[in-house]
């Protein structure tokens, strides 16, 4: 058991960010909402999944939606609140602990306010180990576990349950309620048992985030190379290193999806990278070739402060590094590269693990 | 209390496709499914708003969707069970009642075979007194009632409960889902009390459109003037006369949206009539001047069998009548216009009775 306190969130922010790999929601949004609860109720408890009862029962809360609209509506943690009681209600049980089901950006960092809300403990774990843009994309599935019954809530008061018989229809479901809902929703999910969550979650995530936003922190006030900094403590890979040229955006469907190109610098100086994203950064190609893809992580840093940039503020001009981070192991295996891999987001690439292919 | 019997099945789809105003569903597969009910479990009993008690709760089963693709899914009587079961459970009491939403089409005929399949009686009344291709567009809304919780199921398994601050927004989520679902769902919604449902439906809706059917099976069997017949029991107005030349169709939005053209015979000779319809009629034109607008109801009748015709089935070649009836007196309020007459459905047109327009 560790207690998060208000100092904690810029850390897991800043962390967050980072295996936000571009998506996630603007992890600052989640750090004001999750620092204003704690100090309204207190911090908050974060146990282990070793510390997790047979007879506990958790859930995740979750934004679905375009995270770019995120920032216009800055979307309150009562919303969330909402969502997970109208989850409790409708099974017509108590829940005794919130998961993050993404560790990066916003999605990280919201369970925080809700658990601080709600005085119950967050797990240190996560769903997937990263960001990705759509429900079915984490390791519960590959395990088996069902996003539903699932809620969500928008801030007009209007509220959805969802039970679908697998998670792919659960998005597709979802997308369409959350583009209704304004493009974001409040939502809770993947309510799952005790046993179910410790055989299912990736563990310690929340501490990793805090531990890389600490790093971030460190190197920062030490005046050391940031980026050598993340690169350390996430055991990454630099990819790239230049000036963005380009950024193509549109809301579709849902997602904020886009290309952002770079031109190289330094060592990279006549090269060119391109980065293909769905909230989330999937594909980097430098001169056309692939040397990084989903499921591993692709983050770009702004290459003063070491700190991620995600996809919505990419602007010309930007000086940035792009990192690349081996993904959970469990997404290395055939059916986590069938989930989350280039053939799901129509890319007919090969996955090699990303170190191996920068090597 | 009345007994509907399988004979009165055929009596019900009839008169039902004439209030459908050419939408609403087909009406041969909900009487196909509600004889098939009916045979299984037996007669229903139907009962008057006045037999209803104050401790008495009702809901209503209908498609949401696009009618045309109904005739494709064939959807059986077993998702719209599943659906009022949905609603009870989630409203955590005993649903008395079941009550048709509109009294057009498939959907004034599902419900008789939800009531057969659980046993529970029929209320012999509706929410429009004719069928309209929006959930809020019952006299209900104007009556302050809700149109959720509601549920909605599809054949595949998955289901969705929407809780909305108004029946627009319910609109809007249960439109997205249905369009999800396959662009058709089975749907339980607007539970009511006793009581409210007493002092906000269109009463006697059920028995009138038995009685329409049934008038033109003696007229048919009379080898009397069938399209007569139905103005007669229903108190209409013939519009037009004449012979299907192009019928424009397309689903959009999750509606069945187009335009019927139709040339002049007989006394309308050398004129023409268009028709534009989103799953119903909307307005008639002929030579361009409106004859009849919504919410009065528009019908095309084959001319020699005086059933109707559904906007799904208008083909080129068809000899037809049109007809205009008066809708239920509550739609002529200024509020009832301003929910369901023209300017709803984008035509800048003064809404005028039909039966004075006719003169």
């Amino acid at each position: 058991m560790r207690l998060l306190q208000v100092e904690d969130m810029r850390d897991l922010a800043v962390g967050a960010a980072i295996l936000g790999t571009g998506g996630g929601g603007d992890p600052y949004i989640g750090m004001l909402l999750a620092e204003q609860v704690i100090r309204e109720y207190g911090p908050v408890r974060m146990i282990g999944l070793d510390e997790l009862k047979d007879d506990d029962f958790g859930a995740s809360v979750a934004y679905v939606g375009a995270p770019v609209v995120m920032i216009e509506k800055l979307m309150g943690v009562a919303d969330m609140v909402k969502a997970f009681k109208a989850l409790e209600r409708y099974m017509g049980r108590t829940l005794t602990a919130v998961v993050s089901a993404e560790i990066g950006g916003a999605n990280s960092i919201v369970p925080v306010g809700v658990a601080a809300a709600l005085g119950i403990p967050l797990l240190d774990a996560d769903g997937m180990g990263r960001a990705f843009p759509e429900i079915p994309l984490v390791i519960w599935t590959l395990h088996g576990l069902s996003a539903t019954p699932m809620t969500m809530a928008d801030e007009k008061g209007n509220s959805i349950v969802i039970e679908t018989i697998d998670n792919h229809w659960t998005e597709r479901f979802a997308r369409s309620v959350a583009t209704d809902m304004g493009a974001v929703a409040s939502t809770a999910l993947y309510p799952a048992s005790g046993p179910d969550l410790r055989r299912a979650s990736v563990p310690g995530s929340v501490s990793r985030v805090i531990q890389i936003g600490k790093a971030i922190r460190e190197a920062q006030a030490a005046h050391r190379n940031t980026v050598e900094a993340v690169l350390e403590v996430t055991g990454g890979v630099r990819l790239f290193k230049g000036k963005i040229t380009d950024v193509l955006r549109r809301i579709l469907g849902g997602y904020a999806r886009g290309e952002c190109t770079i031109e190289g610098l330094g060592d990279f100086k006549g090269q060119k990278m391109a980065i293909h994203f769905q909230n989330e950064n999937l594909i980097a190609y430098v001169n056309e070739t692939p040397v990084a893809v989903v499921p591993d992580l692709i983050t770009v840093l702004d290459s003063d402060t070491g700190e991620a940039v995600t996809t919505e503020h990419l602007r010309y001009g930007y000086r940035v590094d792009v990192i690349g981070i081996p993904c959970y192991h469990e997404w290395r295996t055939p059916e986590g590269i069938a989930l989350g891999g280039p053939g799901h987001f129509g890319y007919d690439v090969q996955y090699t693990p990303v170190e191996r292919r920068a090597r």
